[in-house]
């Protein structure tokens, strides 16, 4: 890590200092973890508690947060922005060793720039290509016809197949896998025909996307991540969704064949899609929804029922599978009137 | 891809073609996507208006479809089923060449035909067998005594264990798991002790699974998937599941353990099934819905509340924790009358 | 497997035996299925049925359980606990021999106890260090400076990264990832910046993680499992959680970042439990619950709405939309009386 001055932090982070400008910092640290060196933020208000016990040698906050304590403070416009901007200062990205390790399997006819890396393990066929300054984890394969963008890092183990195009700058964590077939099956006398998966995955560059994350092929065409989405872990995007850019997708989401995510949207965890839908740019779902219609107004949409002790969710639940004869009764009442 | 006249292909997909025979194809896009030379579709009516302004060679359309442009047709009874059997006239299935890659590392006492292929860095235990024509892709792990059929085909980085028994032309793809332990855990004085996971699991002929799907163990006795099923990415299978012949199940549904589902089933995304159920033959659950009783009649399932705006779906969420209490005073209201 | 009588099993596990101790046990199997030799057993009610028709050599089952047949009897408090016990006996923990394959690639820097076992093409990175007797499967990754304790064995394909402490007699199957980042993102004008993500995670001893399950790492700060957790298959547990110990955790639940789960608890399957939340020891969520706000009280906890055939459902669905305004026309009924 890097050691930095509150004066020099503050100038970078665009942050008004409240507090002795020579106290250095070296390490990041929740409020309740910090010690002396440390330094730690306050975005959301349920742990505004830990302000004032707090050991940390400085801490972002809001520009009007009340603070009774005299530690440091860097105020801020937006505190977590202003964290990551920090975390990158102190944390500066690895510096990455060009070369491809002796027990990596590359096919002749891939095309590795000599200043990308390949660690141990890694396979890569025929036609891939590997971009400059682009790192593939140990164990990685990169099919045929692959190509790998600029300053990509696949973390490990993670499987690209289907002549996918993976843009500049994305992160690909352990065990995700872009370019596997789709779910296409044909009814033919009540049994399934496979449909053969022929299109591809282009994901955007700056695109995230998390630890066995999946990502099915098109077919026909192609399943497209717009530039700069963020996809969480265990998500599963289907076959010709297109994702529009800048959408965050959260945790254990499942997106449909053939539907397409707007831009500026966020799913939250466990939100599932039906197939052939459109959702429109700035569209928010909260958690485990399910879409089963297009939506074209941007807003926030929810499903679900809400968490009850179990008696009492039992007693009402029930009541559920009455509820079109409860509303016929009430209406027969106001009939009567 | 292999190039075919319109004459040739109605003749294989049995079509009334619609236009000049001797018209050849050799591509497969959709219709938005499509240019000369491309073979489209069309099956789901919301893709009609596409029809008309498609610049595809020809397009495989239902018998009574109405078109207003000239664009040559396949008329046929079940047009996605047709797009099926042209896409694997176009795209005709690889040849695999047969051999060990020199990194694979094979037991000596693995079994493989010398017919089928390992791929790079995969792994073969002892007394594993790999049939005629099955192909190993890279990074494949075929744990002590597993059988995998003839002409199965194994993407990439897919584990099985438990000496499972996978049968002739199953597709598994990258990230499956097969045979990993059941979560079997025995409460003893608050504390969970494991049970000795012991036994296999058995799969089908004609079998394919999705990315990232897991099938645990059965102990004691054997999980069970049948011939013709069906799975797409991320289904967790618990131990001794049993899944008749042909049942489809889609991404994200979790069937818990002991559960026996019938065949020529359908399980929509992010369907739950609790553990000790039956499910008759030819039950449909629609997407996310969970089933907590054993289902004994064919027909269609269903369960979860419908997409509202945030704001509406607060003011009726809120509601449901009151239905019982609702219930009770219409009844009062009834009995006033 | 080991061969055992009834007279010696029944003292080891505790049991009553009801007929002959000379009998002889060596294999296990349900009670459909077992044949001479077999022990099975008895636990969950619903499959009474096969008690009085198997033709198991013995059966543990309840101390008060009533069976006409005559098979051999094996009388226990817990019978499932009993099963576990009998089945540890009876199959016996594999012995592991030590060594490193030589397809293994480990860091010249890294630790591996010469009781240890590295299986082939696992991948050890620098200052990593293996416990003694621990068992390292095929393609693991085992970054930089992680630590993993005595006798845990990662199956296969597990990824251990961001420095992570494993503890003792950890079991990781196959496809699991620790340690991947956390979805940390800031807003900048609509973009998504990525908060890098520095702290790691820490899973105590005798914890169980199942098949493709997924760990973030903590930042700042460390996620936490505590000892003694079981977590199944295809769970995703988000940055900075912390597990009370003894909890157990089924498929498919979804964890985010930063919530607190007490000790003793038990999260069914499919659950979700949004970030920021601090549940209580002994709580139990029954399947596929979405967890929208902190529990303070152990008990059991649900949410959803029961599985109806599709016509129903729909009419019912319908009106939960206008569940407010039902209440609210109840209201004015009562109003008017």
């Amino acid at each position: 890590m890097v050691e930095l001055s509150l004066a020099e932090l503050a100038r970078e982070i665009d942050a008004t200092l409240a507090g002795d400008g020579e106290i250095r910092v070296s390490r990041l640290a929740t409020l309740q973890q910090a010690g002396p060196g440390a330094l730690s933020f306050l975005a959301n208000p349920r742990y505004r508690k830990y302000l004032e016990t707090t050991r940390a040698s400085a801490v972002i906050v809001g520009r009007d947060q009340r603070v009774a304590s005299d530690v440091a403070l860097l105020r801020c416009d937006h505190p977590y922005a202003a964290w990551a901007r920090a975390a990158r200062l102190l944390v500066p990205a690895e510096t990455v060793e060009p070369g491809v390790h002796p027990t990596a399997v590359v096919d002749p006819a891939a095309q590795i720039d000599p200043t990308a890396r390949v660690e141990a393990l890694a396979v890569i066929g025929a036609d891939a290509r590997v971009g400059a300054g682009a790192r593939i984890g140990p164990a990685c394969i990169i099919g045929e016809g692959v190509h790998i963008g600029a300053d990509s890092h696949l973390l490990a183990r993670v499987t690209v197949l289907a002549r996918a195009r993976i843009g500049a700058r994305v992160i690909l964590h352990p065990g995700v896998v872009i370019g596997s077939d789709g779910f296409g099956l044909a009814a033919v006398d009540g049994v399934w025909e496979k449909v053969p998966q022929v299109g591809s995955v282009r994901i955007g560059d700056d695109v995230e996307i998390g630890a066995n994350t999946t990502v099915d092929r098109g077919s026909p065409g192609d399943t497209v991540i717009g530039e700069g989405v963020k996809i969480d872990n265990q998500v599963q995007v289907a076959h010709n969704v297109e994702i529009g850019a800048h959408t965050a997708i959260a945790a254990c989401v499942g997106i449909s064949g053939s539907t397409r995510i707007g831009r500026y949207c966020t799913l939250a965890g466990g939100v599932g899609i039906v197939g052939h839908l459109e959702i429109a740019d700035r569209v928010q779902v909260t958690g485990m929804s399910m879409v089963t219609h297009s939506i074209r107004q941007p807003g926030t949409y929810s499903a679900g029922t809400p968490l009850m002790g179990n008696r009492q969710w039992r007693r009402n639940a029930v009541r559920i599978k009455q509820l079109d004869r409860l509303a016929r009764r009430v209406k027969d009442l106001e009939d009567e009137r």
